[in-house]
């Protein structure tokens, strides 16, 4: 690649900044979180996964960003107190809100359990640049459909403070989307979630 | 656009992921890291900025991580004892860790004065990701150029645990380049990190 560029071109960089909208540009589509919320199980790290991989194909810039990728590392020092898990929504809104800003439709697979803490995300973006989307399906079905036996070990008080079982989940008032995870399968959920990035003029 | 496929293609993207392989090749470089270390004045955020410039110029994909947009988010919760300090590293780095699996080209400043948390960081990244340059710049030169009047504060003792004045500041022993800032400009400095990243293959 040319490498003096930069240097013939200092003046007329230097001190330019470059902003979202720069970025969205390049990107040609703008950066969204997709906020996922809902028990343990609901589906949301699969939909999430899904979306990813088919805005991928369509050349959008995306991230997925889940326990895997989060409870290991920036957030490994919390636990799963409710100030913790306070804490922990709090920071990941917080690099949410820098992906966005760097110009990524992010996807986010948290079960997010209080309101407030989704809410105080939602106030961090641009209207229309957060969508909320709630994995409806009840704590039985989770149960049923768990395949790591989380649900279990929580039934049996080996695992405290689990959402829906021995902590709670506040359901969201007005999200942008709701799935009833009991009737649809996980690709029309992501199908519904890209209609409604779509409809939102993210890309 | 197109609003079927993800359902007609069910099958084929169903547990399918994207990774940071498929990322970079839809980006057309690599995700790495360039981490300014140094004092408070002596050039990290300015020629941060100049670099991404030039970067998004060439169509590569960039963010800038500094004390703007983290210290008043991520990281808002923090003092600068040498703890904190140690936290707001970690964070940081486990931040920009996902920045760089999403593809991103990063450029972050902050002067990150120890170096076992800056070693840390480094661990996090595959070889070859994470390009440590150091500004050097001497506490006196740096007091000089302060246009915020921080180092006169630091120095009356109106704010304390300053880097260079109060608090240690451990220059690294084998960054991928030094810059000594008394001697080149912010564009020159620019300059020789792009040619960094070329050497490094990153772009």
């Amino acid at each position: 690649m040319e490498s003096d560029a930069a240097k013939n071109n200092n003046v007329t960089f230097f001190n330019g900044y470059v902003s979202r909208k720069d970025r969205e540009k390049l990107h040609g589509h703008k950066g969204a979180v997709v906020w996922f919320t809902g028990l343990s199980a609901s589906g949301k790290s699969t939909v999430a996964h899904l979306i990813e991989k088919e805005l991928h194909r369509r050349g959008c810039f995306t991230y997925v960003l889940d326990g895997d990728n989060v409870r290991f590392g920036l957030c490994s020092d919390l636990t799963f107190s409710p100030e913790d898990r306070k804490e922990n929504i709090r920071r990941i809104g917080e690099m949410v809100k820098l992906f966005v800003d760097a110009g990524i439709i992010v996807l986010t697979a948290f079960i997010s359990p209080f309101r407030k803490d989704r809410q105080k995300v939602r106030s961090l973006l641009s209207d229309g640049r957060f969508l909320e989307v709630y994995m409806n399906c009840p704590a039985e079905v989770c149960a049923d459909r768990d395949q790591k036996g989380i649900y279990e070990k929580a039934g049996a008080g080996i695992i405290k403070e689990f959402t829906g079982i021995s902590s709670p989940y506040e359901p969201p008032e007005d999200p942008e989307l709701v799935i009833d995870s009991t009737k649809v399968d996980a690709g029309e959920a992501a199908q519904r979630v890209i209609n409604l990035i779509e409809q939102s003029e993210i890309i």
